[in-house]
């Protein structure tokens, strides 16, 4: 790596930050990786995310611990540090619901990039899949930009901080073509909601669904390994 | 509590947020107040901050664990989460330096804000004090709500969510009178950068002088318990 440019990469351990990775990697940044653990997560993902780091040459990775149980609506109930001192208790959130996942996700990538200088921050945000969630629009993102470069030293010292989503306007087929294209190893990547612990698909879920239709649509021969019983 | 406004409130268990957490209540908000416990914070703080939640009437109020120290320079060589995996070693970022504070804080205010349906977030920001700290401008403050209003379901349906920020170009003076006629009770809070386990404060350091000339200059009387020996 003869480049000096430095990028903070959001890693979750799926296909589309994987791929994200891999052009960052490609552009000649030094890439700084980063995974979240926030509960709701499976093992299975942060390890490949970890594995992913280290096979594709991050210069570092963290796992940053972020307890969004405490703040879903269930976590009125069930946390015993969010403790209802008084007044009416709310009513119920989804579970599933991860809210302002991606504002909290950036400002951790933020912290991180003020320290290690990085240039940019990299994230694998698709306005194709997710349409329906507000946090993965091109205008947010833009926001956050503008945002991060008054909250930091960074922007106060004149360099301005990107936030870069390669992926924003492609499909899953065309994301797949694009990592295949770098030599990403999908079959090291986890996509499955609910993954084993050694990260085999169920090969029904949603996100399973989605990603198997990528590969067909890639013309890709698809690397995911499913649980045994499952018709591929 | 008569009034539907909600709003969540950043609570150090300093003099400041004890203040904010006053005004929001005078204002008629139902209060979910949020603490972080960051690694470099004192117990006593955090402690001290439950205390004001309760005695003060807050709704709800948690304790966030934000890992900065896997963030912080030092982290590439002290945290075994945070492993160099190849290129070169970061130089060395001064400890108590914590980057990005305020938007790794308020977006977990805005998380919970959209979890409880709150109106609006309070934050004791202050431009007197903290003139150096980019995160605590209000063109900082300004663009943070803009992408909270863009990163959320709330902003999608219409509501506009506001960042308060009333002790923003307030002297410390300024604010112990606004709270003083609030009925706030600082002995409770904790200022101290070293209190002890019981909050008692060494008198000495940065913060502790800037407290007690707050005081002097309030004309109002110095409730800190401070530790024995030390000169009032």
């Amino acid at each position: 790596m003869t480049s000096n440019k430095k990028a903070v990469i959001l890693l979750s351990g799926g296909l589309d930050s994987a791929t994200v990775l891999a052009i960052a990697l490609s552009e000649g940044y030094e890439c700084h990786t980063m995974s979240f653990d926030y509960g709701q997560r499976h093992r299975a993902e942060l390890d490949a995310a970890e594995n992913l780091a280290k096979q594709m040459g991050a210069a570092t990775h963290r796992v940053m611990d972020v307890d969004m149980r405490k703040i879903g609506g269930s976590a009125l109930t069930d946390d015993s540090l969010a403790v209802p001192i008084s007044g009416v208790v709310e009513g119920e959130i989804p579970i599933t619901y991860v809210p302002a996942r991606n504002t909290v996700f950036l400002s951790y990538a933020l912290a991180l990039a003020e320290v290690v200088e990085a240039d940019d921050i990299f994230i694998g945000v698709n306005a194709v899949d997710y349409s329906g969630y507000p946090d993965c629009r091109p205008e947010f993102i833009k926001a956050f930009e503008v945002m991060a470069n008054l909250a930091t030293k960074v922007g106060v010292e004149g360099h301005t901080l990107r936030v870069k989503t390669p992926l924003i306007d492609l499909t899953k087929a065309q994301i797949i073509q694009t990592g295949d294209a770098l030599g990403v190893d999908y079959s090291l990547t986890v996509s499955c909601y609910q993954a084993d612990l050694l990260g085999r698909a169920c090969g029904v879920c949603d996100s399973c669904r989605l990603r198997k239709q990528g590969f067909a649509q890639a013309g890709i021969a698809d690397p995911t390994v499913y649980l045994p019983g499952v018709v591929e």
